[in-house]
């Protein structure tokens, strides 16, 4: 039953993977050996061997005695390059990528199927909690009617603070940022980019269909404003960032990202801060809850070395629901119940209502609600953001 | 990549057996063929084909071409019996049953190891909760802090009616037998032992400990009245069957059931009903938790297929924190703050405290609040429970 050990080649030592290089250390797991690290700056002092690093990726890939390839990296494209290579090597990938694998999921598997290397992205989404394994394990061949939660830690914990703390947007965000929660860029996270990379590839292994991310609408928090909190709270409601995967009918699967209401009663309504949640509704085991830390160095690397743990057993993702569903398609005709806020009146026509008498003015601010099908709210998703139009899903 | 359906002889067509040919057909999933049923009382309807069913466990365990055993019929030592035979001839096995697994871990272990064969049981603690497969997998070499929750439908149903109906112990008990939450006999749900066999099995993964029930002491909701409801309620706090594994130092664990205090910022203040959860605290991922249903023949069949689904891809349980943790001992001077009460003085003498002036006494109802070495409790255990004392944990 002794399997040798790993052999590691890790491109990046940012905050994942020092993350993995600690917890690597702390387990005392013995089964895992770094045998090179790929950074890109040189001259930064960083705390492991000089000999350990090299600046050519070549030097890993192309080393037939590394087995295993880490990818940790900021770069969706660079990123692609490496783990594509190492792949066409024989060597088994473990990735924290989740912009890179949605970008690029069909051409992955198809490499997977190819190379028979396996792929491996439990870091990818939410975190530390384990939702990929559960997706493509525990619901392997489970039918699932919904799957949704909280994906993102960044809005969640800016969310949080303008609830909690009564702070505007601008203020919540440099809180964030402060707090080591949101980057200096944080446009993917309070976008929605984020959310939606980790979204299509939990829809992978949940309901078995391959998305690019320009097949799902996405909507974020940037133009939330006190005025929407004020809505949400006079109601007994808080508002949440929330990707959601339905299937609507056999088959047939609405997946979006949009910020929605969220009552007492539901389990994210408890999610705060940096934290992520995970609502699987399932045909057979009914309502799932999972619940952990969203990010940061210890628990990404943590998962990080849950999947070298499953690589050491020889393990593969066999997505089975993907085998199964592979005719699933998108309907873009599912309806949702929308409130949109814009500054002004003019944007709101991008949305259906039935006449201007269903605008409510109250100052500068106009509100509509309206109910409007997927694919109307993906084609002018980019004219109401441009606009400064906040929109979020109705209860 | 194309591995060939496991071929399966199934023992029991209760609850749990019915719920994997439920959902097996359900799913379609076409990787796993029922061969043969074994039942052991002749003469009942039973909604499979007749020529599927045998009464002897041998036309299973003698066949060859049979790879695959999935025992849930109620007995523990017929399913022990079963279970050794089958993997003694080389077939894997999922089981359902948390007693059996309890009762005979080491040797179970060292019959997976002596026979490489594969011996899973997701479907064994938790219900529809992938508690196993995360221990296993995902924190399979991550140390923890602790691991607790609420481990059984039955007594959390009875206690949520208690709570939210105003009923006493024997009306709600009632109750949770007429919703199909407890079974007949329910002595082993209410009085703590099925969450401590579910401890078991989980504390083998989450700190890589083998106990024996005889190790771990358990306490019950069995003598739990109006008054201790009241006690709980006027600190806004609810009462929890808890069942705990707790690191208490390098290399020590503390390790029982027994009700206990929660209050409104713990994640299983709301986990009510016949709903299961599993509370986390990890060193590199912090608090993770796990909600589902805990109960129920589809969420416990479709563990069981989960189980299934893993087979068929090779998978074994590592048990790398026991290979990791061999050392690991129980720390049975570790303290407990309690609360017991009694019908009269004489009982609480068992438990330490200063002195007579400490006994709090309305009525009939003794109440104590004293600390308590696990080692002591233990061995008091069975004679508080004899004279109708309920204890339970402060928070």
């Amino acid at each position: 039953m002794k399997k040798k050990p790993l052999t590691i080649g890790l491109f990046g030592l940012g905050v994942v993977g020092s993350g993995l290089l600690e917890v690597l250390k702390d387990s005392g797991y013995p089964d895992a050996v770094i045998r090179k690290i790929c950074v890109k700056t040189p001259g930064k002092t960083r705390a492991v061997p000089q000999e350990l690093l090299t600046f050519n990726p070549s030097d890993i890939l192309d080393d037939p005695s590394i087995d295993t390839v880490v990818e940790t990296i900021n770069g969706s494209d660079d990123a692609f390059d490496i783990v594509s290579r190492a792949m066409r090597q024989g060597k088994n990938v473990v990735t924290a990528n989740k912009k890179m694998l949605a970008g690029n999921f069909e051409l992955l598997l198809n490499l997977q199927e190819a190379t028979g290397v396996s792929l491996l992205y439990e870091s990818a989404a939410c975190g530390s909690i384990p939702i990929v394994r559960t997706l493509e394990q525990h619901f392997g061949t489970e039918p699932l009617e919904q799957l949704s939660g909280i994906f993102n830690g960044t809005s969640n914990y800016i969310l949080s603070r303008m609830f909690d703390g009564n702070l505007d947007f601008d203020t919540a965000l440099r809180q964030a940022q402060q707090a080591g929660f949101a980057e200096e860029d944080p446009a993917s996270d309070i976008d929605g980019l984020d959310a939606k990379y980790k979204l299509i590839l939990l829809t992978a292994h949940s309901h078995g269909m391959i998305l690019s991310p320009d097949q799902v609408p996405h909507f974020g928090i940037r133009h939330l404003r006190p005025e929407d909190i004020r809505f949400a709270r006079d109601r007994g409601l808080r508002i949440k960032l929330l990707p959601v995967c339905r299937r609507t009918g056999p088959g047939r699967l609405a997946v979006y990202v949009i910020p929605g209401l969220v009552g007492d009663a539901d389990e994210l309504f408890r999610v705060d801060d940096e934290f992520n949640g995970v609502l699987l509704q399932s045909d057979y085991s009914g309502a799932q809850f999972l619940r952990g830390r969203g990010a940061g160095g210890r628990p990404t690397g943590s998962a990080l070395l849950s999947d070298l743990l499953s690589l050491q057993q020889g393990y593969r993702y066999a997505y089975q629901k993907h085998r199964m569903n592979g005719s699933t398609v998108l309907d873009d005709q599912y309806k949702l119940r929308i409130y949109a806020r814009a500054p002004s009146e003019i944007p709101l026509q991008a949305l259906p209502f039935p006449s201007p008498e269903n605008i409510t003015r109250d100052g500068n601010t106009y509100v509509i609600e309206s109910e409007v099908t997927l694919s109307h709210l993906g084609r002018q998703a980019r004219w109401l953001q441009e606009n400064e139009v906040f929109v979020m899903r109705m209860l």
